[in-house]
Formats: C-alpha cells, sequence, structure tokens
C-alpha cells in the first residue's frame, strides 16, 4: 500500500533525526528555556524578517489554537470562523471548552473567509440593538493552507488585516500547512507578509516534516503578555521543550522548511495534472500539497486496492471526491507509479 | 556544570532514539492508531497483569491530569490533593480552567495524604448542612512518588483505596514517577497492585527515560467511555501518536523501565548516603531519585560552582534545603565526583 | 404610546402581588427549603400529571438553559439546537461558557428542529470515522412555542422524543412560553404530555405572568442527581428562595398559569385576523402570544407613532416583517383601538 | 419559634413592597433599561459621591462574585482570598467554574486579610523563579463586613488598597453586608470611602431589606468595558430588570438603607452586650449585625427550644459557637423577650 492519505504519516525528516541524535546527551533546562530554543526563536525572527515578535513553540494544532484564542479573547468574545475551520470540526469543541464560542461566518466554496464577510459580520453584531445578548466578535482565524487546500492570495490577506485592524478584531493565521501555501505556485506574499498582516500566527511543524511542533509568532505587543503562563496552563509547555527548538532550528537554519514544502507541492501537482489530463476534476483550486479529485466510483475503487488516500465527499451518484496528500516523505517513484496507474485506469475506461 | 536539576535534562534514552530511527520511514495512521501504539498498550497491560484496562498515551503531566479529572468529574466536584499535590501548585490551575477546585486536604509532612484524611474531607462535607453550597468531593488525587520523593507503602494505598470505594471516589495515581517509586528500597508492591488499588493511573515517560510521554491507565469501567473524545478536546491527541507507542513500547518490551529507574535511583541513593555520613540531614525521607539534603549555606554555594541543583526552601538562617535528581542518565562517574567533592567539603568545614 | 413590544412589560399579576403582600413577614429558610416551593412542586407536578418528577425554581432563562445543559453533557458533549434557538442567538455564549458547542442542525422556516434533522445530525457524527474529532451530540434542545411564536404539535414532538430516545439523547424543552404554546389554537397535548416526552423542561414564569422566575421539572432519574449545587455553583439559587414559590404556587393553585396565557394567545390572535382581514401576511404562523405581520413601510411607521413593538427583519425594500406580543397585562381596550388603527390605516392607504 | 437565623427570612422592606404595588402595570424596556434603573444608578452614585462610576443590578450574590471576576481576570490569574471567604467555602466552586482558581491567602482570626498578606502572597509569586508554573494572582476580595461579622477598619482598607494599587492588583470588596459594616459602632469611613478605595465593589440588597438584587460599583474605567455582555453571559441580567431599580430607588433615595442597617446593628449589639453581662465571650468581636457568643451547650439548647439560630462550631466539649443574626425585620419586642430569657437562663444557671 502506497499512503497519500495525510502529511503525518511518516516520523521526521532525516535531518531533523541527525540534530536529535547529536544533541541527545546535552544537558539543557526544560519548558523551553534553553540555547535551541533560543536559536530556533532567532531564526524563526528572521524568516519572518521581524525582530519584535515573540516566538513560542507548542506540541499539536489544537493545544496552539485553544490556548492562543484563550490567550486573546475575553469571556464573552468569540472567533470568526469559515464553516470548515478546522476549529469548528474538527477539535471535538477545544474552543468551546475554553468558553468561547466559534462563529461561522459564510464561507466561499473554496473554504475561505473574505473581508466582506468579516465585515458584515462586524456590522450585524454592532447594528443589532440586542448586541449585548449576542457573543461579542473578538478576533478572526482563518487558516493559510485552508483545509481545502485553498490559499488566500496577498490581496485577499491584506483585505482582511485592514478589516480586522479597521475593527479592532486580531487576526490569527493557523499555519499547520503554512510551508504548503507558500510553496503553492503563484504564491506572491512571504512569510515578512504574513507577520506584517496577521496579529498571531503559527508555523506549523507536524505536517511539514517536524515529528511534532508548532511555532506561535505573536506580533501584536498586546497579545504577548504572559502567554506563557497561558501555554502551561493548557497543557502546551513541554518538560523537554528543546526537543522542540532542535526541530525547528533545523527546518529554518538552511531553509529546509520551505525546501520541503516545495518538494511536496512539486508532487501534489503533478498527480493533479495527471487527473486533469483525463478530464477528471477537482473539488477545490488547490495549489498545495492536498489534492481533491473527483472520481469516478469505480475508479476510486481500484485506486483504493493499491493507494491510501482519504474519501472525502460523494458528488453524485456516480462520483467521490478523494484528497490525495503529499508531503516531506512522498517519494518520486511512488507519484511516477501513481502516475502510471492513472494512464492505465484512463485506457481501460476507454 | 555537572546537573542533578532534574530528571528531564537530556533527550531520550538511547534504546528508544534507536528505534526512532529504525521506524522513521514506516507509514501509519495518526492519532495514536497504529501498531506501535496497539503493542505498546499490550505490553503495559500486561505489566500491569490485567488484560481489562484501557491504555491511552499523552504528551505530558499537566495535560494527563487535566484532562483524565475533567473527565472523571461532574461540574460541581472537585479533587482532594495534597498541598504539595502538582496540580495545586505547579499547573498554572490547569485543573480550575476545566472547571474544578482542588480540594485541598490536610497533608503528612513528608507531603502525603491519608485515608484518615480523605474519610475525613468526605464526613466533613457530607455532615454539613450546608453541604450544598460547597464543593462536593469527587475524586482523590495522590502522586507515587510525590513531589518530596516519598512514597505510599502498599499499606497505605489499601487503606487510601479501600475508603476511596466505600466513599465512592475514584483514585487517580499521577504516576509521572512511577518508576522511581517502583525502584525505591523497600517498595512493597508491583504495578499489578497499582492497578487493582487505582481507578485510574499514568506511567509517567518525560521523567523515566522517554523524550516524551505519559500512558494513562484506566481501570474502573466507568471512567472509559469517550476517552478518545476528551483526549483531542484537551489537546492532548498527537497526530503522530505512534512517537508515544513507540516510546512506551521500547520501555515495557524487557523491562527497560524499571531498569532506568533502578538505576536513578541507586545513584540517588548513593548521594543521600554521603550527605548522612557527614551528619547532614535530609528534608524528607526520600527512598526514590530526588533526595533534598539540607545543607549549610556555605556548602551550598561551594557545590553551586560545580554542579546544579535545585533550590529548595530555607531552614532557618544557616541552612538551606537542596533537591539533587537523578535520572536514566545520570552517570556513574559524576556521582563519584559529587561523593568525592562532598568528602572534601566536609573535610574542609572541620 | 401603548406597548406590545414584548411579554414582560409589566411587574407581575395581581394575584402574585397580593400574595406577595400576604406572606411578607413570615418567616421562612432560604435557598429554595420552605414551605411555599415544597406547595408549588407539588402542585406543579399535579399539573404535570407525574408524582415522580423533581422541580426546581430558578430566576431567569438563560440561567436555567445553561444550568440545565451543563448539568446534562460531559466535556465532550455538545447540544442539537435549531438556527434561531434562544442559546444559540440571544444568551452571548452562556452556553459555550460552561465548555459546551451550541450544534446548529437545519431548521424549518418556522424555527422548528424535526426528529428527521436530529436523526441525521446524530448519524452523521456516528458515521463520520473520525467522530473523535468532533463535538458528540449529548443532548436536544427544543422550545416551545419557539423564539417565532410556532409550536410543535404532539405528533411532532413524539416524533422527536422517539428519536431522542432510540439515540441516547436527552430532550430539553425551553418552555419560556409554554404557557402560551398550550393555550395555542388547535394545541393537541397538555403538561402532562410535555413531561412524558421531554427528559427535562421548564415551565416559564417570566413570561406569563410572574415577576421573575422558570421552574424546571426533571423527568429523567438519571438527570436528577445533585441538581441543586449545580443551581449554585451557575448563580440560580435565590436567596429568598420561597419568592420564586409564592408566585408559582399562585400560578398553579387555581388554574391562573392557563388563564393569562389564553387570555395573551386570545388577543394575539385577534391582532392576526386583524391584519390578515387587509391582506397583510405573517412571517411565521404563530398561534401564540407574538404574531409577526409583514407590514409596509409605511403602514409600520405610522402605527410606530402610538404602539411600541418590534421589529423583526426587512421583507424585500418595500415591507417589514415585526413583531407584536401580548401577555397577562394586555388590555382589550388597547387591543380594540389597534383594531381600528388598523382598519382606518387600510382604508387610508386604499 | 423566634428567628434569629439568617438576615434574609423574611420578604422585603415594607417601602419597597409599596412601590412595587405603585408601580406594577408600569410598562418599562427589559434588562435594566428603565427609569427606574436609570434613578437607582443616579443615587448610588451619589450616595458613594462619584459620578464617574459604573452601576448595575444582579440578583444574587454568588453570581455577582462570579460575574465580576470572570469579568476582571484573564485565564492564568487566580483571585487573593480569605480561608473564610464565600467564594471560596460557600459558593460551590463558582468561581473555579469560571476557570479560576480561587488562591486562600493567611487569614486573621477574625476573617481578615492584610496588606502584609497581600504583599507577602503577591512577592512569593513573583520571586518564584517558577511562577509561571503557578497560578498569575490577578485581584483582590474581601468583604465588608466578613463572614465573621468583622468589618475592616479604614486605616486597613486603605494600606490593603495601596498594596493593591502598587501591585496592580483590583481590589474587589464583597459588600453582601455593606449596610451592616457602615452602621457599626466606630466606623469610621462612608462609601464615599469605600468607592475611592476598591476598583469594584457592590452593594447588598438581599441581606439589607430588598427582596434579591446587589448593585455593583465599577470604580477602575478599565474594568467597565462591556460589562452588561458578562452579566447576560452569566445569567445575571434580569429580564424584569426594573425590579431591582425599583428596590435600590426606594432603599437609596432617603436613606432606608442606612436606617435599616442602624436598626439591625442596634439589636444586635443588644445581644451582644447581654450575652457579655452573663460573662459569655465571643468567638468574634463582631460589631454589625451577626454576633457569634460562644455559649455553654446546655444553654445552647435550652435557647434552641425557642429561639432559630445557626450553630457555628464546638468549643471544646462543653461550649459551642452559635450565630445570631438580625436584619430590617428584627423585632424590638423579639430581642427584648431573648433578652429576658437570657437572664433567667444565667439566674437557673446559677
Amino acid at each position: 500500500m502506497i499512503r497519500f492519505e495525510c502529511d503525518y504519516s511518516e516520523g521526521m525528516h532525516p535531518r531533523i533525526l541527525e540534530r536529535l541524535i547529536e544533541t541527545n546527551m546535552e544537558q539543557t533546562a526544560g519548558y523551553g528555556i534553553d540555547p535551541h530554543c533560543d536559536r530556533a526563536k532567532e531564526l524563526i525572527k528572521q524568516a519572518c524578517g521581524r525582530e519584535d515578535v515573540d516566538v513560542h513553540f507548542l506540541v499539536g494544532g489544537t493545544q496552539t489554537n485553544m490556548t492562543v484564542i484563550a490567550a486573546v479573547l475575553r469571556p464573552h468574545q468569540g472567533v470568526f470562523c469559515a464553516d470548515s475551520g478546522h476549529l469548528n470540526v474538527h477539535e471535538t469543541g477545544a474552543i468551546e471548552a475554553t468558553g468561547h464560542k466559534v462563529i461561522v461566518l459564510p464561507t466561499t466554496q473554496d473554504g475561505k473567509l473574505t473581508a466582506e464577510a468579516i465585515q458584515n459580520g462586524y456590522d450585524a453584531h454592532w447594528n443589532d440593538e440586542t448586541h449585548e445578548h449576542q457573543v461579542q466578535p473578538g478576533m478572526v482565524y482563518i487558516s493559510q493552507s485552508t483545509e481545502d487546500g485553498t490559499t488566500y492570495t496577498k490581496a485577499e490577506l491584506e483585505a482582511i488585516s485592514a478589516t480586522c485592524r479597521k475593527c479592532g478584531l486580531p487576526l490569527f493565521i493557523d499555519g499547520a500547512r503554512m510551508g504548503y501555501a507558500l510553496a503553492a505556485e503563484g504564491c506572491d506574499y512571504t512569510l515578512n507578509d504574513i507577520a506584517n498582516l496577521a496579529d498571531v500566527f503559527y508555523i506549523g511543524g507536524t505536517k511539514v516534516g517536524a515529528m511534532m511542533g508548532e511555532a506561535v509568532v505573536i506580533v501584536n505587543p498586546a497579545l504577548k503578555k504572559d502567554f506563557r503562563y497561558l501555554l502551561k496552563q493548557r497543557g502546551g509547555m513541554l518538560a523537554k521543550g528543546r526537543l522542540l527548538g532542535i526541530q525547528f532550528e533545523t527546518l529554518f537554519e538552511d531553509g529546509l522548511y520551505f525546501e520541503v514544502s516545495k518538494h511536496a507541492v512539486g508532487l501534489a501537482m503533478k498527480i493533479r495534472r495527471a487527473f486533469e489530463a483525463k478530464g477528471i476534476k477537482m473539488l477545490f483550486d488547490s495549489k498545495t500539497n492536498q489534492q481533491f479529485p473527483i472520481l469516478p466510483n469505480e475508479m476510486m475503487d481500484k485506486l483504493a486496492e493499491k493507494y491510501a488516500f482519504s474519501f472525502w465527499c460523494k458528488v453524485g451518484e456516480t462520483h467521490s471526491a478523494v484528497r490525495f496528500c503529499t508531503s516531506w516523505a512522498t517519494k518520486e517513484e511512488n507519484v511516477a507509479e501513481l502516475l502510471s496507474d492513472i494512464e492505465k485506469l484512463y485506457l481501460k475506461q476507454k
């Protein structure tokens, strides 16, 4: 079985493993106060082109989302989110468990929020006479790339950021797959743009080569205070914190993060094009490492004999959308094999 | 600088590292549903002599405590705890953040709860006419070994367990340092006893050779339901869950967990005896990997030039209690050097 | 200005006021443990035709909803709710503040859930392979009458109840306006039916003649335990609890609750018919004390000069839906005046 | 049975009842936006000698404490409190249910915090290297008068306030029995002093003549924002809010609040002196409406045949401390009867 199921099937990038081996017997202080974390923070600041940000390392995405959101909001506030937003649908109510409503806004077909939807949601609240009886919008959450593999353009991010600032809503960008977004064809922004447009965001490690770990970057000074307390309170402060530092050091000291992302996206686009060459449509216009072809059911079943991928949803009676994912670990030869099988299946079908 | 500061200064036991290397390119499903987790669960059940328990892997201790406690209690209930209990003093209110009061009971001088204190606390609640205006005791939390390095004897555990069962209070044992407790001189119980006496407990990895990870063992069937939802909700479900499985596999497949603990405790007792031979008293009667000598302040300062250890508290004007910790990574030669320095300092002092 | 704005504009029904006067200097124990509360509970049990239920008195609706829901759910569970459900839109996130997600289900045009929608929502959760990553449905919330003034028929309630029982989801009926539902034309069920179909519900006082107060009726024995602790914890246990008891005694000792409701509904239907006679359509098919005519904007503006009512929503460019509310305090002569003004405006318009 | 059990046994002061009768058929907007609330706020501002404060009305004490505290603290912060503080022992964990730890400080024998204890608690936190692993002190809660009937002097309040300001800890004064504190013999401060020294406090109605209701006064501008959202979210916004306004109007329009308090305290002091004249000691040096004589057990039993009072605690084998409470409703003749019975019992005993 060749797996295109998700981007966290394997362990970690070999260079990270090497660094774990090299550093294993070092003695360092715990809880993220160590030279590796310090250096990793420095490297991330450089990658963001901003020396004035705070960087913190957490273990996983749900943990990161709930910690950041609970840190930012007051009790009566909620977070604007797309209907397909991870924290709305795939975190078992982690946000609500911290006391806050996830306020779903109208979402584009490819899983994105718009500046307009945010402005409308904000206005709807404040123009309603009974607004004190409603959850107050307190921040905005978007993912880059989204759950659907799609990405916001620089212009879209600028518009969203401008709206957020106008409305006084901190903008939080979930970058669990930030690397893949930056590696997407036609990407017209950099990490520095992200840092300039967001109030807080995170750079995901788990899905981009690390064994685990997410790097939160707090840009807005108002959100920096006491964040380490919140880290600890929500269970996100790793005792052997240097494990996170070492991974992000490796990912950012000479561009491995970007290299790995490019590798995955390149292979994903090959898969996409192979399907499209056969007239197969995509559910979402993704230019990142997740691709969502709408397959005839027999083709899906046939491919499933040899390849692992995720069922996404039915499309009519005869077709299904599925997800193929690539990662740092995806092998050229496995993709080649898939491409050849697509070709064969297509010929047969004819 | 030779570090006796804590038991999580280094990376991970070399055998765990080896297994990470071997398994790195395996493709497995995420979130703890993989062959390594399955095997690790099996091995832990065997070590506990109980096939009927549920085993779950989490990343860290605070996360484990808050997840287990929030899973067990109803909203109006609290958890009985020693005043020095980790969740009372060192988790930034993680338990309260899930909505529950930590109810401190009278604690023995060496940091333990007694069956009597639990019974009294329980009776005090239910005998009070206004009990509905008070937090209802809903479970009992103890640590084995405790924050003070001390341990409960089998008889003490049996008494506590019997009281808990009589009162209908689930007993939760925090085993962040369970290995060291089991390796203590004079330990008269086994993991099987723990499993038979507790309703839920965890076997700590982070402080006993793993890079991270705690294995929760749920014995009481009433507490098993839906635990994975709670894991996910509290941010404790690791995407690459097999990393936890691999570590516990290694620790439990041929007794490494116990071996590593014995190593650490043996060295800690050498340190204790060296101090005691010089007439230095211990703050707590610890037989585990943490030792708390009460040093003359000059001796403390002198040792601090070469060794890292933790300041614990002042004892009068002239003395201070400090903590020396050993672990799987502590080297015989470093302990020998410390012993020789204690000898020298003592001679000088004379 | 004649007010049809809401059903809580005045103080309390004169007979309740009389009872307050009579009992004012009585000395009773606090917190709901007094003869008036006892008698009121007995009367409510009789009205429900069920001796085996528990009755508790709370002060307000939001408080009641959050207390009941937090009492019923485990941390990872959420509550199914209509999109217009009060707790989804008008309680400032009170439910989320207790840690639980409000899970919105597809709702009928007149603001109701269906048995089918509940079954589908339940199945969607359990059929999804990743259900542990989602909030688990833990109970169902409906209002009778709804926010839109509409009511569930007996058959609809039976279907919902049967589905809930099949799925193991406790059914909670918000009866802030239960009286008006029971007084609606064509109502084909009784309080006894409600008690037999719901697991827990409440009979609202605030909007039906009391100065404040909601009577929670817990039918399902599994939900009864320790409810008074939860009352106290959520701030819902009134010190002078007998004030609530006295009100419900008065409302239920000789049918005042039903009489008052009938009065209000009768006048509301007169208003509805007067509008309909002029060809004015209703936004919702309400047979209770809230009526939602869709008025031409000039007519709305004209009526607003003399009458207070609530703007509901725009209907196209030229029309608006508004809400007229009646209550125990609505005077026949005020309704007559409104009817005459509708007549006049209509003639003018022609 | 003559009741001295608590200060909330009867309904409401007759003048409040009169106002309820007069205003019953008035039509007002709900939720605290009405002329009665407006006027009551104005009167309270005048009584506090501060036009720049915000005033809000809630229904009960637990609700008020949890709403104010949750409004002030960030998630990782807790509230300093005396060990006997109401929110520590008698609110079923309402504060913890909002996510915050109640941090108990060393308390004087008569139930008070000191400026020194606050400073020490604050320093202990910030001087600890691991402070990020502990709940951060975020505010201070005291009661005036305390649960033990004792009061803080002006000098004590000034010292506490100065310490709080130095440490950046908002000071919250629970004034459930503020009236009795102000009426105490030797009281050397006014409501204006309270307003100048506290950041937020409340003036209790429930225990001082109202049927229910607490008036929160927010002095510190930083704490004012969005308080009505929090009111609503925690279930504390009364639909017929004017009921609270009417009561506080009556209590503050011509000094009834102070008059009623004086009445109760005067009678309580008579009771105290009658006991003391017979050589009976008091458990606490209370000069307010609660008195705690330490009675020989037979005397307690004898008095209990005719009078209702509260058992407080055992004092040795032969004596018990009990609580006698007076209120606006306590009758001179009942106190006279008690005094005469004390006299008789004393003679008999001799």
